[in-house]
């Protein structure tokens, strides 16, 4: 994974070409919608953008300077098309198209786990991108001072917060049914609060309906390993969509 | 460890005899002071019960009935002494001693990472529990509408930090000098956001300066096993303590 690494640091286009999917199908959230079919019963409840919604995977005061120079680069990926920054909400219910169902979920006052601090830069501050002919996801986060676990250091669970949302997404590229099995994370160097790290995402293999991905956590510079996770995701079976009031 | 969540479930008082050991010694924190003496530097920065601090381990109007339930189980068992409860502060320095170090600390704004929403009930609210004759930390958890990932519930990332604390608290029982080297987590029933959950986790083996635990999410009637982790931390090597200033 080295390589990729490489190219992410310096931004290059030197990826493959990506599939002739239209973007508009692209799904836009960067936490994948793990269980929904599931979970909403017969309901599909697409994920949709939302022009409502307001986006908070773009730059506030509280981005350090490395972490607008890490998150310009990123920009720069996405001028050809083939990576694709995915817009972050504060909750699953933003979502979703409008509708009685995201009216109901938003009276609900839940909030995604990785946006749940209302002061910014205090928590997770990020950006993730889509390339979808890789099968893969690349993000920066800023780690925020509320995700201390040692003193001055993020705690185990932030990191391994980030690494299960970036692994679930860059399997959500393919598949938007998918359920987490197993996560195992190796810490290799912790991560000092007020830092900006580089998240790497892929699918690595698929066997049936067995989705294995991975996942690297490292500094901006690549020479510092923080964290490594690979992950193993089930495709649930498609259910019957017999309720049309949340489709698109 | 069926058997004992079977105990645990019925509280009743059947483990075996406790290490001979001052009640005031046992760590005071739900929270490992992972990596500490490598980056406190030379200062121990031992952790020590606060007076000054607020407990949040302790009921408050977000309870649900089942919280409280649970927590007043818990609670009947550490009046024979072989459990105790925990308290947690919302930072790291609150765990620390008085003095020039943690006044440094404290101005820094830092929070843990399970304490840092300030809405109750919104997050996590829990109560750890450790038992140090059988190395082991027991843990009542319900979780808050902003640990959200798919919609309605509890997010991957957010069971990883349970599961990442309690084991981790469950090695600080027998060494405060730990490094996570491995966190492998199996997703076995989702958790639904407002539910409570009981947590177990104890030291497995210890081989050298390898500490090997495991842990388990259940709900509260031990029929549902919602997640599993096993951790490998490793044991720092000792330093020399020769900063004074910030000794107990």
């Amino acid at each position: 994974m080295l390589r990729h690494w490489a190219r992410l640091r310096r931004g290059l286009p030197c990826f493959v070409t990506p599939r002739n999917r239209a973007q508009g199908t692209i799904p836009p959230t960067g936490v994948p919608q793990r269980f929904s079919h599931k979970l909403q019963g017969n309901s599909p409840a697409w994920l949709v953008t939302s022009e409502k919604s307001k986006d908070w995977a773009v730059p506030n005061p509280s981005w350090s300077q490395e972490m607008m120079i890490q998150f310009n680069r990123f920009m720069e990926m996405t001028k050809d098309g083939r990576w694709r920054k995915l817009p972050s909400y504060r909750s699953y219910s933003d979502h979703l198209p409008e509708g009685l169902q995201k009216e109901e979920l938003q009276s609900q006052k839940r909030r995604l786990f990785l946006r749940n601090i209302d002061r910014e830069g205090m928590g997770f501050e990020y950006a993730m991108f889509m390339n979808l002919s890789e099968k893969r996801v690349a993000a920066v986060f800023q780690m925020g001072p509320y995700l201390e676990g040692p003193s001055g250091f993020t705690h185990g669970g932030a990191i391994a917060t980030v690494l299960d949302s970036m692994v679930g997404s860059s399997v959500f590229s393919v598949s938007r049914r998918i359920v987490t099995a197993n996560l195992n994370i190796n810490y290799r160097s912790p991560v000092a609060l007020g830092s900006v790290v580089l998240v790497d995402s892929r699918v690595d293999k698929i066997e049936g309906r067995k989705f294995f991905a991975s996942g690297e956590m490292r500094s901006t510079d690549g020479q510092t390993l923080h964290a490594e996770a690979t992950g193993l995701f089930i495709e649930l079976q498609p259910q019957k969509e017999t309720d049309s009031s949340s489709s698109p």
